[in-house]
């Protein structure tokens, strides 16, 4: 018999905060991948046209971690007609040595959302100013709310521009960032002045066409592109890639697939170049930012690492905090 | 809230037997892999050399089924030395149409052993002659016994031949059979004997090099090759799948790679021909077994659209049964 720990998703909302020790997780994640063994296969996905749906899987082992998840990511877009959010899933652990199950985590993409938005605040660490006075996000989702509250975690700003096509939904979500941050926030009047106006820039959006253009970076801008996911998306101009004095990819395998890389690829921007990945700058292999004055874009996809990191993670957090049932199997 | 089943390996055993209607559910998802608009992604598989371990992930979603499975199957050969066993793994059982998850299902490999039966059985009742007098099997393992007790429900033999390479694992391996069908059961001198002897024989061994030659092939004979599963493994010299008059493919595209058809290929001996799958005989778009006297030979490889057959009947089992926990998410 052999205990397998059950975690729905109330349970790791209630013991798993977007915090300092979920940050350090995914860091550690990104360091493994530049330098450790890691195996993270290429993404399985399975589109559902039939039912407007699609299917995700990703995994990594990563050295050092003791189990590793697979992720199942359900997105059945009609489901909103019904009252039921268009994103599910959940998370299996398993341990790293021997491939039995640890733990369920009926997350319902909660933890998801967490280590997303840790991975924005490893690359802002690693790659924004020192200080920053002023926060901006371009979209006025989730995310759009938990990358500038994980940013504030490691570069604590005073003022935050929000902007989003939609009013309202900047509306709320300026109001939410601000009860959330206390700090000054206000819906600026265009994407273009959240750019001018702000030190370190999340674009959060599934936006296909650039939203960013490359004349409204400044000196000592930091850009991080969380946005682009799948083949098509692009939210950064490629001339704004190209000019940036950095440009950092999660993985650029996959950024070049599904991430901002690809659009610098069609246009033939790339110049030959093979751009950093972030746990190579974490792990000081190549250097992140060198002056103040530097403008520097990170590419977020999203990695399997980032879900072995927060699950493992979530496991141990739900131990000490003697969450969860167990079931015996 | 919602309720998620949770089902172990103990309620599983208990409520899902290898049965007619275990059968019947994996021969509809066949039929539909033939007739319906399946989708069944290339498996993931992550190799983990540095733990001696390896990871496939499969899944199919198929019309007419209220749920689709994603299984993920570990196998971590270094356990044994800690007394676990090797295999292990789970099935997770989604709406087909919400992607929200209906089951969990901690069946360490169970599902996967009656479904990989079944799809013997359903090879063996489309194609097999008529009668089977004499029904053989090459190798010792769990499979070697569930086939022929699958193969059994659906071509009542009179005796059964084993073959192995360990003799004492085929002595326990032929006890087991007589013990659990009551018919005479005795272990054969060779494989030849097993081949020549038999009606319908049943491959099940992890080989890499052919194991059965085609001159002992006979008129009125079927086998079922369901021991290959990767690159490099073959059972049957691929002569004897030239020489039969029908070589039937779970799965065209897995069995080039990983099944008997990668050996046919490499040879050069497929002529040029591209063969029928399993589902499009099932549903009589291509003739099975023409004449009493054919030599008919089908490739097992393990589909997704098994997995997902086998899930969504286990629930259906389960509920039936009051079985399981359930877990509100």
């Amino acid at each position: 018999m052999r205990d397998v720990t059950v975690l729905t998703e109330t349970d790791l909302r209630a013991c798993v905060p977007l915090n300092l020790a979920a940050i350090d997780v995914v860091e550690a994640a990104f360091r493994a991948l530049a330098t450790g063994e890691v195996v993270m296969p290429p993404i399985l996905s399975m589109d559902l046209p039939m039912v407007n749906g699609e299917v995700d899987v990703k995994t990594a082992w990563i050295p050092g971690f003791d189990g590793f998840a697979i992720k199942v990511s359900p997105g059945f877009f009609d489901n909103p007609k019904q009252g039921i959010p268009s994103l599910n899933g959940l998370m299996i652990l398993f341990d790293a040595k021997t491939g039995l199950v640890d733990a369920l985590l009926l997350d319902n993409g909660y933890l998801t959302d967490v280590r997303t938005a840790a991975a924005g605040a490893v690359a802002a660490r690693h790659l924004a100013p020192e200080t920053v006075e002023t926060a901006g996000v371009v979209g006025t989702g989730v995310q759009a709310r938990l990358q500038l509250e994980a940013a504030y975690l490691v570069r604590p700003f005073r003022k935050v521009l929000v902007w989003g096509r939609n009013a309202d939904k900047a509306d709320a979500c300026a109001r939410d960032i601000g009860r959330a941050l206390g700090v000054e926030t206000t819906v600026a009047a265009s994407a273009e002045t959240v750019v001018r106006e702000s030190d370190l820039v999340v674009t959060s959006t599934p936006s296909r066409e650039p939203l960013i253009q490359a004349e409204w970076l400044h000196p000592g801008l930091h850009i991080t592109a969380m946005g682009s996911d799948q083949d098509g998306k692009n939210e950064i101009d490629p001339t704004a890639i190209a000019a940036a004095d950095l440009y950092v990819a999660d993985r650029l395998s996959q950024c070049a697939v599904s991430g901002e890389w690809q659009a610098v690829l069609a246009k033939g921007l790339d110049g030959g170049r093979t751009p950093p990945e972030l746990g190579v700058v974490i792990a000081g292999a190549e250097a992140g930012r060198r002056r103040p004055d530097d403008i520097t874009i990170v590419d977020l996809t999203g990695t399997g690492a980032q879900d072995t990191a927060i699950a493992t993670h979530a496991l141990a957090c739900a131990r000490s905090a003697g969450a969860g049932s167990v079931i015996q199997t």
